[in-house]
C-alpha cells in the first residue's frame, strides 16, 4: 500500500504523525484551523508540498468553524512556518475560492490532486536521469510523506525502480530531526529499495571515493534564477557534488517555485529551537550551559544545480525563468 | 583547572571516560594491557594523540604483567584502531625501549611529555592565525581530551584567548558520536569561551553567509604530501571552506605525521558499528530493517589545506615534506 501523508474526510483532516515514525504509526484527527496550524508548526506534518496541502485543508476547517474571515484564516496559517513556498500557495488557493463564495473544500481537493499528479509526473520525468546512476544520494525526506503521495526526490527513484533499475540509495540521516534516518529509510524499506543510512558527515567520503552517481533532493522554495532553499545541509552536499563532478538534481512541483522572487538572497530561513540540537529525545546531550544555533534550511545557489525535475520535464537552471513563464500561461 | 584526559601513577592508568561526558565525570582505573586496549577500542579514550599516549602506557602495563613480549604487547595494542598514526608511534616508542632493556615507564612518560609540550607549541604557533578570525569553526574534538592536555585545534584558540582575542567558536556536533556537542562544548564551556553547537549540516549555511572566518581541526594521520585523515565530515568542511575562501588549518603534533606515506590514497579508514548511526543512547531511531554505513574518518586532499600548525610553526602543504625531513634529523 502506498504511503499517504494526509487525507481529508469531511469534517476531519487525518495526518500521519511524522514525529512518531518509524517506531509508531499514529494518525492524528484534526478538526480545527488552529490544530492544523499546530500540526504544521510542530512538524507532525512536514515537507513543503505536504504542508501546503495540510494548510489548504486548514483553510477548509477554518471556513467550517464559522468564526474566521478568509483573510484572518490565511493569516493564522501563514504564520506557522516561513520558508516553504507551497504553504503560501496552498493557503492562497483556498482563500481565493472561499472569498469568491466557492466551495473551499473543492478548492483544497483540487489543490491536493494537482500536487499528487505533479509529483507523479516528476517521477516519470526524472526516472531517465537515474538510468546510469546506480547509487543515488538524497537528503532529508522528499518522499510521499513530504508530498502527500509519490514524493519529489523519491518519485523518480520509485518510477526508475518500477521500470527495473537496480538502485541503491544513500540516505543522509539529516540532523537535527533525522528525517532521513526516520522517514526516508522507512519509505524505502516499505518498498524494499536497497539503502544505507549514513551520518550527514559521511556523504563527502562516498562522493570523494566515487561511490555516489547522482544526488536528488526536494526543495522548500525555488527562486526564478534557480537559487533554492531546502533542508539544512543541502548546500554542503551541492558544493561537494559539484567538486566531485556528480550531477545534482532538485525535484519539485510548481507550488514550490516562487516565480516572483528573482534570486535566493532574501528567502526567509526559519531558525528553530536550540533544543533540537542540544537534546536528543528529551535527554540533554550537550553541556548544560552550551547554546546552539539551529537554522532549519539553507539556500543553495543555482550554479550548483545540474537540473530541476519539474512536472513539465527536466529544466536546466538557465531555462528555468522561461519554463516558469510557460507554466504561468497554462 | 585544566582538563587532563589521562595520567599514570604506577601501577594504574587513569582515564577520564569520554563516553560519559558531559553528563558525568567518570575516571576509569586501568591496570592491564587488555583493559587499555578495550578502552581505546570502545573510545573511553579517543583523539589520536591521547590514544597514542594511552597505548604507550598500555605497553607499560603489559611489561608489568610479565606474560607479554614487547612484540606481542605491541601487536595487541596496534589491533585496536587502524587510522590514528599516533597510536603506532606511541606503541613503537615504548616497545623499542622495552626491547632494549630500558624502563618502559620512563619512555612512556617522556612520550607523554613530548606530546603535551608539542601541543602547547602548536597553540603558540597557531594563535597569530586567529588574530583576525573572530568566528572559528572546529569539527569533532581536538581539545585537551584528544591530546592529554592543551589540544591541537583548541590550543591556538586557548592561547589566542589568553592573549585577549575575542573568539567565538562554531562547534560542529559531529555525528555519530557527538564529540563536538559533548566534548568540545564541554571544554570551551569550562573556560567560558563563547561558542554555539550546530548540527554538522548547518556549517555550510554559516560559511555561505560569511559567518566563519577560519576553520581549525586536528588530524588522525597526515601523509607526507599533506593529505590527511580526520573525523568523518572533515572533508566536506574543507571543500566548503575553500569554496567560500575561508582558510582551513590542520593542527597536529609530530606523532600524527606519517612521513613514510607519500599521500592519503591508502590511509586505512576504520568502519565502526552500524548501531552508532541507527541508534541513539541504545534506542533505535531508524527503521528496524534499515542498514547503515559508518566510516569513522575521511581523507582530505592536501589542496584544501591552507596550512598545518605544527610544533615548529605554520607550514604550507608544499613545504611539509621538507619540514618533516628537518624534524626527522632532530
Amino acid at each position: 500500500m502506498p504511503v499517504r501523508a494526509l487525507w481529508y474526510r469531511r469534517p476531519t483532516l487525518f495526518l500521519l504523525d511524522q514525529r512518531e515514525l518509524p517506531s509508531r504509526t499514529v494518525v492524528r484527527r484534526i478538526r480545527t484551523l488552529r490544530a492544523t496550524a499546530d500540526a504544521i508548526r510542530t512538524m507532525a506534518v512536514r515537507g513543503a508540498p505536504s504542508i501546503g496541502v495540510a494548510a489548504a485543508y486548514g483553510m477548509v476547517l477554518g471556513a467550517r468553524e464559522g468564526t474566521y474571515t478568509p483573510d484572518r484564516a490565511a493569516k493564522e496559517l501563514r504564520a506557522t512556518r516561513p520558508t516553504a513556498f507551497d504553504l503560501f500557495v496552498g493557503i492562497e488557493t483556498v482563500r481565493r475560492a472561499w472569498a469568491a463564495g466557492e466551495d473551499p473544500s473543492a478548492a483544497a481537493d483540487a489543490y491536493r490532486e494537482k500536487v499528487v499528479e505533479e509529483c507523479h509526473r516528476i517521477g516519470i520525468a526524472g526516472a531517465p536521469l537515474l538510468r546510469d546512476a546506480h547509487r543515488v544520494l538524497t537528503h532529508c525526506n522528499a518522499g510521499a510523506l513530504a508530498t502527500v503521495e509519490w514524493g519529489t526526490a523519491l518519485a523518480p527513484i520509485r518510477v526508475a525502480r518500477d521500470r527495473g533499475a537496480h538502485l541503491f540509495v544513500w540516505v543522509d540521516e539529516t540532523r537535527p530531526l533525522l528525517q532521513g534516518a526516520r522517514l526516508t529509510a522507512w519509505e524505502l524499506g516499505r518498498e524494499r529499495i536497497p539503502h544505507a543510512v549514513i551520518a550527514d558527515n559521511a556523504a563527502g567520503h562516498y562522493f570523494r571515493t566515487g561511490q555516489v552517481d547522482a544526488v536528488i533532493v526536494g526543495a522548500d522554495r525555488i527562486a526564478r534564477n534557480g537559487d533554492f532553499a531546502n533542508k539544512i545541509g543541502t548546500y554542503e552536499k551541492a558544493v561537494v557534488a559539484r567538486e566531485n563532478g556528480v550531477p545534482f538534481y532538485v525535484a519539485a512541483p510548481w507550488s514550490t517555485f516562487d516565480a516572483g522572487r528573482a534570486n535566493g538572497t532574501d528567502i526567509p530561513v526559519e531558525e528553530r529551537a536550540e533544543s533540537e540540537v542540544l537534546e536528543f529525545a528529551g535527554k540533554r546531550t550537550a553541556p548544560a550551559r552550551s547554546r546552539a544555533r539551529n537554522p532549519a534550511f539553507d539556500v543553495t545557489p543555482a550554479k550548483y544545480v545540474t537540473a530541476f525535475v519539474t512536472p513539465q520535464g527536466v529544466v536546466r537552471p538557465r531555462d528555468l525563468a522561461r519554463a516558469l513563464r510557460t507554466r504561468e500561461t497554462k
